[in-house]
Protein backbone atom coordinates (compact mmCIF):
# COMPACT_ATOMS: atom_id res chain seq x y z
CA UNK A 1 0.00 0.00 0.00
CA UNK A 2 0.90 3.13 -0.61
CA UNK A 3 2.10 5.86 2.22
CA UNK A 4 -0.75 8.11 1.50
CA UNK A 5 -3.21 5.06 1.42
CA UNK A 6 -1.37 3.73 4.84
CA UNK A 7 -2.19 7.18 6.53
CA UNK A 8 -5.89 7.19 5.06
CA UNK A 9 -6.48 3.64 6.69
CA UNK A 10 -4.44 4.97 9.98
CA UNK A 11 -6.77 8.29 9.96
CA UNK A 12 -10.26 6.54 9.22
CA UNK A 13 -9.13 4.00 12.15
CA UNK A 14 -8.14 7.03 14.64
CA UNK A 15 -11.53 8.31 14.06
CA UNK A 16 -13.17 5.33 13.93
CA UNK A 17 -12.00 4.39 17.55
CA UNK A 18 -12.63 7.78 19.20
CA UNK A 19 -16.35 7.90 17.71
CA UNK A 20 -17.17 4.00 18.68
CA UNK A 21 -15.74 5.19 22.73
CA UNK A 22 -18.47 7.82 22.32
CA UNK A 23 -21.28 6.80 20.92
CA UNK A 24 -20.68 2.89 21.23
CA UNK A 25 -20.10 0.32 18.42
CA UNK A 26 -23.77 -0.65 17.42
CA UNK A 27 -25.11 3.52 17.44
CA UNK A 28 -21.85 4.19 15.22
CA UNK A 29 -22.96 4.25 11.35
CA UNK A 30 -20.34 4.31 8.30
CA UNK A 31 -21.50 8.04 7.53
CA UNK A 32 -20.52 9.18 11.30
CA UNK A 33 -16.93 7.30 10.43
CA UNK A 34 -16.48 9.36 7.28
CA UNK A 35 -17.68 12.58 8.44
CA UNK A 36 -15.09 12.21 11.44
CA UNK A 37 -12.14 11.10 9.06
CA UNK A 38 -13.26 13.50 6.42
CA UNK A 39 -12.60 10.56 3.93
CA UNK A 40 -14.74 9.94 0.89
CA UNK A 41 -16.95 6.56 0.40
CA UNK A 42 -14.69 5.56 -2.20
CA UNK A 43 -11.51 5.68 0.10
CA UNK A 44 -13.06 4.33 3.28
CA UNK A 45 -14.96 1.17 0.91
CA UNK A 46 -11.16 0.65 -0.90
CA UNK A 47 -9.75 0.07 2.94
CA UNK A 48 -12.73 -1.92 4.70
CA UNK A 49 -15.54 -3.94 3.22
CA UNK A 50 -18.03 -3.03 6.24
CA UNK A 51 -18.30 -1.37 9.36
CA UNK A 52 -17.78 -5.00 11.26
CA UNK A 53 -14.35 -4.77 9.44
CA UNK A 54 -13.67 -1.40 10.98
CA UNK A 55 -14.58 -2.83 14.61
CA UNK A 56 -12.18 -5.66 14.67
CA UNK A 57 -9.17 -3.73 13.23
CA UNK A 58 -9.59 -0.62 15.89
CA UNK A 59 -10.05 -3.70 18.46
CA UNK A 60 -6.98 -5.44 17.06
CA UNK A 61 -5.13 -2.25 17.27
CA UNK A 62 -5.88 -0.99 20.83
CA UNK A 63 -5.03 -4.56 22.33
CA UNK A 64 -1.78 -4.43 21.05
CA UNK A 65 -1.62 -0.55 22.40
CA UNK A 66 -3.02 -2.10 25.66
CA UNK A 67 -0.87 -5.42 25.95
CA UNK A 68 1.78 -2.90 25.41
CA UNK A 69 0.96 -0.80 28.31
CA UNK A 70 0.36 -4.09 30.69
CA UNK A 71 4.13 -5.08 29.91
CA UNK A 72 5.56 -1.94 30.67
CA UNK A 73 3.71 -1.08 33.55
CA UNK A 74 3.46 -4.44 35.25
CA UNK A 75 7.87 -5.12 34.61
CA UNK A 76 8.76 -1.79 36.16
CA UNK A 77 10.17 -2.67 39.90
CA UNK A 78 9.11 -5.25 41.48
CA UNK A 79 5.91 -7.71 41.06
CA UNK A 80 4.02 -6.38 43.62
CA UNK A 81 5.17 -2.53 42.88
CA UNK A 82 4.32 -3.56 39.11
CA UNK A 83 0.94 -4.42 40.21
CA UNK A 84 0.43 -1.12 41.97
CA UNK A 85 1.92 0.85 38.71
CA UNK A 86 -1.33 -0.98 37.06
CA UNK A 87 -3.30 0.64 39.34
CA UNK A 88 -2.39 3.73 39.47
CA UNK A 89 -2.01 4.14 35.67
CA UNK A 90 -5.43 2.77 34.66
CA UNK A 91 -6.87 5.65 36.93
CA UNK A 92 -4.39 7.77 35.32
CA UNK A 93 -5.71 6.90 31.87
CA UNK A 94 -9.70 8.07 32.92
CA UNK A 95 -8.47 11.01 34.35
CA UNK A 96 -6.67 12.28 31.08
CA UNK A 97 -9.77 11.38 29.10
CA UNK A 98 -11.62 13.03 31.28
CA UNK A 99 -13.88 9.95 32.38
CA UNK A 100 -15.42 9.69 29.10
CA UNK A 101 -14.91 6.50 26.98
CA UNK A 102 -14.20 3.95 29.28
CA UNK A 103 -12.18 1.06 28.25
CA UNK A 104 -13.07 0.35 24.98
CA UNK A 105 -12.93 -3.97 25.69
CA UNK A 106 -15.42 -3.69 28.07
CA UNK A 107 -18.01 -1.74 25.94
CA UNK A 108 -17.45 -3.95 22.86
CA UNK A 109 -18.29 -6.57 25.76
CA UNK A 110 -21.23 -5.30 26.55
CA UNK A 111 -22.21 -4.15 23.11
CA UNK A 112 -21.30 -7.81 21.29
CA UNK A 113 -21.66 -10.45 23.42
CA UNK A 114 -25.76 -11.16 22.07
CA UNK A 115 -25.01 -9.59 18.75
CA UNK A 116 -21.67 -10.08 17.32
CA UNK A 117 -19.42 -13.12 17.74
CA UNK A 118 -16.81 -12.64 15.94
CA UNK A 119 -15.97 -9.31 18.33
CA UNK A 120 -16.63 -11.13 21.16
CA UNK A 121 -14.27 -13.96 20.93
CA UNK A 122 -11.91 -11.24 19.96
CA UNK A 123 -12.92 -8.89 23.56
CA UNK A 124 -12.75 -12.73 25.46
CA UNK A 125 -8.98 -12.75 23.96
CA UNK A 126 -8.18 -9.51 25.44
CA UNK A 127 -9.81 -10.09 28.87
CA UNK A 128 -7.89 -13.40 28.94
CA UNK A 129 -4.83 -12.06 28.08
CA UNK A 130 -4.99 -9.20 30.09
CA UNK A 131 -5.87 -12.04 33.62
CA UNK A 132 -3.02 -13.87 32.92
CA UNK A 133 -0.66 -11.20 32.86
CA UNK A 134 -2.30 -9.91 36.00
CA UNK A 135 -1.87 -13.84 37.17
CA UNK A 136 1.91 -13.77 36.48
CA UNK A 137 2.30 -10.77 38.70
CA UNK A 138 0.26 -11.84 41.35
CA UNK A 139 2.16 -15.17 41.01
CA UNK A 140 5.40 -13.94 41.51
CA UNK A 141 4.59 -10.95 44.12
CA UNK A 142 2.87 -14.18 46.41
CA UNK A 143 6.54 -15.45 46.30
CA UNK A 144 8.14 -12.39 47.14
CA UNK A 145 5.69 -11.74 50.31
CA UNK A 146 4.29 -8.91 48.48
CA UNK A 147 0.80 -9.85 48.14
CA UNK A 148 -1.38 -12.40 50.43
CA UNK A 149 -0.79 -15.68 49.74
CA UNK A 150 -3.85 -17.68 50.88
CA UNK A 151 -5.99 -17.65 47.51
CA UNK A 152 -4.59 -19.10 43.99
CA UNK A 153 -3.07 -16.06 42.23
CA UNK A 154 -5.26 -16.72 38.82
CA UNK A 155 -8.50 -15.82 41.60
CA UNK A 156 -6.99 -13.01 42.41
CA UNK A 157 -6.10 -11.85 38.93
CA UNK A 158 -9.73 -12.67 38.02
CA UNK A 159 -11.18 -10.70 40.57
CA UNK A 160 -8.97 -7.59 40.27
CA UNK A 161 -9.74 -7.28 36.02
CA UNK A 162 -13.43 -7.60 37.54
CA UNK A 163 -13.06 -4.43 39.99
CA UNK A 164 -11.30 -2.47 37.69
CA UNK A 165 -13.86 -2.98 34.83
CA UNK A 166 -16.64 -2.19 37.18
CA UNK A 167 -15.13 0.66 38.90
CA UNK A 168 -14.20 2.12 35.55
CA UNK A 169 -18.34 1.69 34.57
CA UNK A 170 -19.22 3.54 37.36
CA UNK A 171 -16.32 6.42 36.73
CA UNK A 172 -17.42 7.20 33.24
CA UNK A 173 -21.17 7.53 34.46
CA UNK A 174 -20.20 9.61 37.68
CA UNK A 175 -16.82 11.46 35.79
CA UNK A 176 -15.31 11.34 38.75
CA UNK A 177 -12.58 9.71 39.14
CA UNK A 178 -14.05 8.57 43.11
CA UNK A 179 -15.63 5.09 42.48
CA UNK A 180 -12.76 3.93 40.64
CA UNK A 181 -10.49 4.95 43.17
CA UNK A 182 -11.90 3.75 46.35
CA UNK A 183 -12.31 0.66 44.70
CA UNK A 184 -8.70 0.33 43.78
CA UNK A 185 -7.92 1.59 46.80
CA UNK A 186 -9.89 -1.18 48.87
CA UNK A 187 -8.39 -4.10 46.73
CA UNK A 188 -4.60 -2.94 47.56
CA UNK A 189 -5.56 -3.24 51.09
CA UNK A 190 -7.71 -6.42 50.81
CA UNK A 191 -4.99 -7.68 48.77
CA UNK A 192 -2.37 -7.05 51.54
CA UNK A 193 -0.11 -5.55 48.76
CA UNK A 194 3.18 -4.17 50.06
CA UNK A 195 5.29 -2.15 47.27
CA UNK B 1 -56.57 5.37 31.79
CA UNK B 2 -58.81 1.98 31.04
CA UNK B 3 -57.17 -1.50 31.66
CA UNK B 4 -56.55 -1.96 27.79
CA UNK B 5 -54.43 1.49 27.71
CA UNK B 6 -52.60 -0.14 30.73
CA UNK B 7 -52.37 -2.86 29.49
CA UNK B 8 -50.56 -2.03 25.68
CA UNK B 9 -48.44 0.72 28.34
CA UNK B 10 -47.14 -2.40 29.92
CA UNK B 11 -46.68 -4.70 26.99
CA UNK B 12 -44.60 -2.17 24.83
CA UNK B 13 -42.74 -1.59 28.42
CA UNK B 14 -42.12 -5.46 28.51
CA UNK B 15 -41.10 -5.76 24.73
CA UNK B 16 -38.67 -2.67 25.33
CA UNK B 17 -36.99 -4.11 28.10
CA UNK B 18 -36.44 -7.31 25.83
CA UNK B 19 -34.85 -5.56 23.16
CA UNK B 20 -32.69 -2.66 25.23
CA UNK B 21 -31.10 -5.50 27.12
CA UNK B 22 -30.10 -7.70 23.86
CA UNK B 23 -29.41 -4.89 21.26
CA UNK B 24 -28.43 -2.11 23.74
CA UNK B 25 -30.71 1.61 23.88
CA UNK B 26 -28.60 3.36 21.26
CA UNK B 27 -29.12 0.38 18.69
CA UNK B 28 -32.64 0.05 19.57
CA UNK B 29 -35.46 1.91 16.80
CA UNK B 30 -38.94 2.90 17.46
CA UNK B 31 -39.69 0.40 15.24
CA UNK B 32 -37.77 -2.58 16.76
CA UNK B 33 -40.15 -2.00 19.57
CA UNK B 34 -43.23 -1.71 17.33
CA UNK B 35 -42.20 -4.77 15.92
CA UNK B 36 -41.37 -6.66 19.25
CA UNK B 37 -44.88 -5.67 20.78
CA UNK B 38 -46.75 -5.97 18.00
CA UNK B 39 -48.33 -2.19 18.46
CA UNK B 40 -49.14 0.00 16.13
CA UNK B 41 -47.26 2.79 15.98
CA UNK B 42 -50.58 5.61 17.12
CA UNK B 43 -50.94 3.42 20.67
CA UNK B 44 -47.15 3.63 20.83
CA UNK B 45 -46.54 7.51 20.39
CA UNK B 46 -50.36 7.62 22.30
CA UNK B 47 -48.00 6.50 25.65
CA UNK B 48 -45.01 8.02 25.09
CA UNK B 49 -43.29 10.80 23.04
CA UNK B 50 -40.11 9.35 21.86
CA UNK B 51 -37.72 6.37 22.40
CA UNK B 52 -35.97 8.40 25.37
CA UNK B 53 -38.91 8.56 27.39
CA UNK B 54 -39.49 4.71 26.74
CA UNK B 55 -36.14 3.95 28.10
CA UNK B 56 -36.07 6.08 31.27
CA UNK B 57 -39.99 4.36 31.85
CA UNK B 58 -37.99 0.99 31.55
CA UNK B 59 -35.30 1.86 33.60
CA UNK B 60 -37.52 3.08 36.57
CA UNK B 61 -39.42 -0.18 36.31
CA UNK B 62 -36.03 -2.41 36.50
CA UNK B 63 -34.78 -0.41 39.58
CA UNK B 64 -38.13 -0.77 41.62
CA UNK B 65 -37.96 -4.37 40.92
CA UNK B 66 -34.13 -4.09 41.74
CA UNK B 67 -34.80 -2.50 44.97
CA UNK B 68 -37.24 -4.97 45.95
CA UNK B 69 -34.93 -8.04 45.03
CA UNK B 70 -32.39 -6.54 47.11
CA UNK B 71 -34.38 -5.88 49.98
CA UNK B 72 -35.51 -9.39 49.71
CA UNK B 73 -32.65 -11.14 49.58
CA UNK B 74 -30.55 -8.74 52.13
CA UNK B 75 -32.68 -9.44 54.96
CA UNK B 76 -33.19 -13.33 54.88
CA UNK B 77 -31.81 -14.53 57.79
CA UNK B 78 -28.20 -12.67 59.49
CA UNK B 79 -26.28 -9.72 57.84
CA UNK B 80 -24.21 -11.91 56.45
CA UNK B 81 -26.19 -14.32 55.67
CA UNK B 82 -27.82 -11.15 53.52
CA UNK B 83 -24.73 -10.84 51.50
CA UNK B 84 -24.12 -14.56 50.90
CA UNK B 85 -27.95 -14.85 49.32
CA UNK B 86 -27.22 -11.40 47.42
CA UNK B 87 -24.02 -13.39 45.85
CA UNK B 88 -26.10 -16.39 44.96
CA UNK B 89 -29.24 -14.46 43.60
CA UNK B 90 -27.24 -12.79 41.40
CA UNK B 91 -25.26 -15.74 39.71
CA UNK B 92 -28.61 -17.26 39.64
CA UNK B 93 -30.27 -14.48 37.93
CA UNK B 94 -27.91 -14.47 35.25
CA UNK B 95 -27.64 -18.28 35.12
CA UNK B 96 -31.51 -18.24 34.38
CA UNK B 97 -31.76 -15.54 31.76
CA UNK B 98 -28.56 -18.37 30.00
CA UNK B 99 -26.11 -15.15 30.57
CA UNK B 100 -27.69 -12.91 28.05
CA UNK B 101 -28.85 -9.41 28.66
CA UNK B 102 -26.13 -8.84 31.50
CA UNK B 103 -26.85 -5.94 33.87
CA UNK B 104 -29.69 -3.40 32.23
CA UNK B 105 -28.04 -0.69 35.21
CA UNK B 106 -24.59 -1.40 33.88
CA UNK B 107 -25.38 -1.81 30.01
CA UNK B 108 -27.02 1.59 30.41
CA UNK B 109 -24.07 3.14 32.27
CA UNK B 110 -21.80 2.84 29.48
CA UNK B 111 -24.47 3.35 26.96
CA UNK B 112 -25.84 6.62 28.40
CA UNK B 113 -22.45 8.04 30.30
CA UNK B 114 -21.28 10.36 27.33
CA UNK B 115 -24.55 11.01 25.28
CA UNK B 116 -27.62 10.68 27.54
CA UNK B 117 -27.43 12.69 30.68
CA UNK B 118 -31.14 11.87 31.92
CA UNK B 119 -30.60 8.39 31.70
CA UNK B 120 -26.87 8.75 33.16
CA UNK B 121 -28.41 10.24 36.09
CA UNK B 122 -31.02 8.22 36.43
CA UNK B 123 -28.49 5.05 36.39
CA UNK B 124 -26.34 6.58 38.87
CA UNK B 125 -29.36 7.12 41.36
CA UNK B 126 -29.61 3.42 41.11
CA UNK B 127 -25.85 2.41 41.74
CA UNK B 128 -25.83 4.94 45.12
CA UNK B 129 -28.71 3.26 46.46
CA UNK B 130 -27.39 -0.44 45.59
CA UNK B 131 -23.93 0.64 47.25
CA UNK B 132 -25.58 2.15 50.39
CA UNK B 133 -27.75 -1.30 50.59
CA UNK B 134 -24.99 -3.11 50.30
CA UNK B 135 -23.09 -1.07 52.98
CA UNK B 136 -26.23 -1.17 55.37
CA UNK B 137 -25.64 -4.95 55.95
CA UNK B 138 -21.77 -4.92 55.69
CA UNK B 139 -21.76 -2.47 58.67
CA UNK B 140 -24.30 -4.77 60.41
CA UNK B 141 -22.68 -8.01 59.68
CA UNK B 142 -19.23 -6.11 60.85
CA UNK B 143 -20.67 -5.36 64.01
CA UNK B 144 -21.88 -9.41 64.18
CA UNK B 145 -18.23 -10.80 63.28
CA UNK B 146 -19.21 -12.01 60.11
CA UNK B 147 -17.20 -9.97 57.82
CA UNK B 148 -13.39 -8.28 58.07
CA UNK B 149 -13.73 -5.04 59.82
CA UNK B 150 -10.36 -3.14 59.33
CA UNK B 151 -12.02 -1.92 56.06
CA UNK B 152 -15.09 0.95 56.35
CA UNK B 153 -18.45 -1.05 55.35
CA UNK B 154 -18.74 2.16 52.49
CA UNK B 155 -15.77 0.97 51.03
CA UNK B 156 -16.14 -2.76 51.13
CA UNK B 157 -19.63 -2.27 49.75
CA UNK B 158 -18.38 -0.01 46.13
CA UNK B 159 -15.57 -2.44 45.74
CA UNK B 160 -18.18 -5.21 45.69
CA UNK B 161 -20.88 -3.69 43.40
CA UNK B 162 -17.71 -3.21 40.98
CA UNK B 163 -16.76 -6.48 41.18
CA UNK B 164 -20.13 -8.14 40.82
CA UNK B 165 -20.89 -5.78 37.43
CA UNK B 166 -17.40 -6.31 35.91
CA UNK B 167 -17.94 -9.90 36.43
CA UNK B 168 -21.16 -10.06 34.96
CA UNK B 169 -19.50 -8.07 31.66
CA UNK B 170 -17.27 -11.15 31.56
CA UNK B 171 -19.80 -13.76 32.60
CA UNK B 172 -22.00 -12.12 29.61
CA UNK B 173 -19.46 -12.21 27.00
CA UNK B 174 -18.25 -15.74 27.80
CA UNK B 175 -21.64 -17.80 28.24
CA UNK B 176 -20.46 -19.01 31.00
CA UNK B 177 -20.91 -18.34 34.87
CA UNK B 178 -16.99 -19.01 35.73
CA UNK B 179 -15.82 -15.26 35.39
CA UNK B 180 -18.52 -13.99 37.88
CA UNK B 181 -18.74 -17.20 40.06
CA UNK B 182 -15.02 -17.10 40.54
CA UNK B 183 -15.06 -13.76 41.43
CA UNK B 184 -17.90 -13.81 43.96
CA UNK B 185 -15.85 -17.04 46.00
CA UNK B 186 -12.74 -14.99 45.83
CA UNK B 187 -14.78 -11.49 47.07
CA UNK B 188 -16.13 -14.14 49.91
CA UNK B 189 -12.30 -14.87 50.78
CA UNK B 190 -10.98 -11.74 51.23
CA UNK B 191 -13.82 -10.30 52.94
CA UNK B 192 -13.63 -13.11 55.55
CA UNK B 193 -17.37 -13.25 55.42
CA UNK B 194 -18.84 -16.15 57.62
CA UNK B 195 -22.75 -17.07 57.23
Amino acid sequence: MTKKGDQTRSKILDEATRVFNRKGFAATSVNDILKASGTTKGNLYFHFSNKGEIGLEVLKREKQAFISFLDDVLNEGSPGQGLDNFFKAALEKHRQQDFIGGCIFGNTALEASDTSPELAAFVASVFDDWVTKIAQNVELAQRAGQIRKDVPARDLAEMIVSTVEGGIMQTRLLKSEKPLQHSLNTLQKILELRV
